[in-house]
């Protein structure tokens, strides 16, 4: 299977930890390319014409994407413990935790590509701060979450976790740490798991 | 069940169209809702930190979201013919047809806050067009995988029917028609369903 990556994109980090998680890195081709909304990659283009990373190319079927759609199929390709619970409210509430994380990226990256991609003369700042109240808010809901977290390492916690990573990672002052202390923890102990320290982002 | 709602929103009608195909739409109490990432509504702030809509809050447990976890809830209950396949290549291939159509939305959306939300001296041509060459690459793979839309009325081919509606709504210059008539046959028999004719767009 090949795999377009990129080293710093945290929804490929997402689908790289769970294939650490499910014991099938080796398996993975990482083909590294770099894209953004104003500068597709052509070969990336191919496979997915929405231009974005993580796209997974199967061995056999169609290029697949999002990284939810990617995490998934890869839970189904192993028999250990599922990251994505089968059925009933443990599935529901996991996938919901999937979707306040990518909702903590998307905002964080809109945020990003205005303060690195956008000319700076076209820069708009009630737009940084409506991004950024999304993401204050998200955290505040994980926060509020967090035995959920504790109770499962799911593609759930584990999406908060990648997003939590990012932050950390792009957005070094937004120190929500201070104001969610025990969240932090948790989240410092995660960041310990194996497949964590082997996908720490770059570039 | 309470949907927040609107009546603009391509990713609620996903939703509305899922919750008529399976036989639940007279279950949904639908809240309307006006959302923006500048102006944030904060009834539906409760629900979701994103602000967000759909935000659906089930009669028990958390409320959920993006759109696909809400239609896949919904999916989960009704004893009717599933619009999420089980497992295997069918649902692979159904869950990458609906990322590939929100994927279109999202590029167009963002498309719609650039030109509308966006004060006009701040508006930058490189990121429309880069959202544009998104959803014009994104119709001519959907017209290409023309075969499995006609085999399944699934929540791929539901999401991509939904989304070229929505572009037909918001962006009826595009024409896309005119370069893949197979394709805008098919949506036009779709567009005649039950489902799509009740949830037609406004506002």
């Amino acid at each position: 299977m090949k795999l377009y990556f990129s080293p710093a994109s945290p929804y490929v980090r997402k689908v790289t930890v769970v294939a650490h998680e499910t014991g099938q890195f080796a398996g993975l081709e990482l083909v590294t390319e770099r894209s953004s909304p104003v500068n597709p990659n052509p070969e990336v283009a191919v496979a997915n014409p929405l231009v974005k990373v993580p796209t997974l190319v199967p061995d056999a079927g169609p290029a697949l994407f999002d990284s939810p759609v990617i995490c998934e199929y890869l839970d189904s390709l192993h028999d250990g413990a599922k990251l994505f619970p089968a059925a009933g409210s443990a599935r529901w509430l996991a996938l919901r935790n999937q979707a306040l994380a990518d909702g903590i990226l998307d905002a964080a990256i809109l945020y990003r590509y205005e303060i690195t991609l956008r000319p700076e003369a076209l820069r708009w700042s009630d737009w940084l701060d409506g991004q950024m109240a999304k993401v204050n808010a998200a955290i505040a809901l994980a926060a509020r979450d967090l035995d959920a977290y504790r109770a499962a390492v799911d593609i759930g916690s584990l999406s908060i976790a990648v997003a939590l990573s990012y932050l950390d990672y792009r957005f070094p002052d937004l120190d929500w740490q201070a104001t969610h202390p025990d969240l932090a923890a948790w989240h410092a102990a995660f960041a310990r798991r194996p497949s964590m320290k082997a996908t720490e982002p770059s570039g």
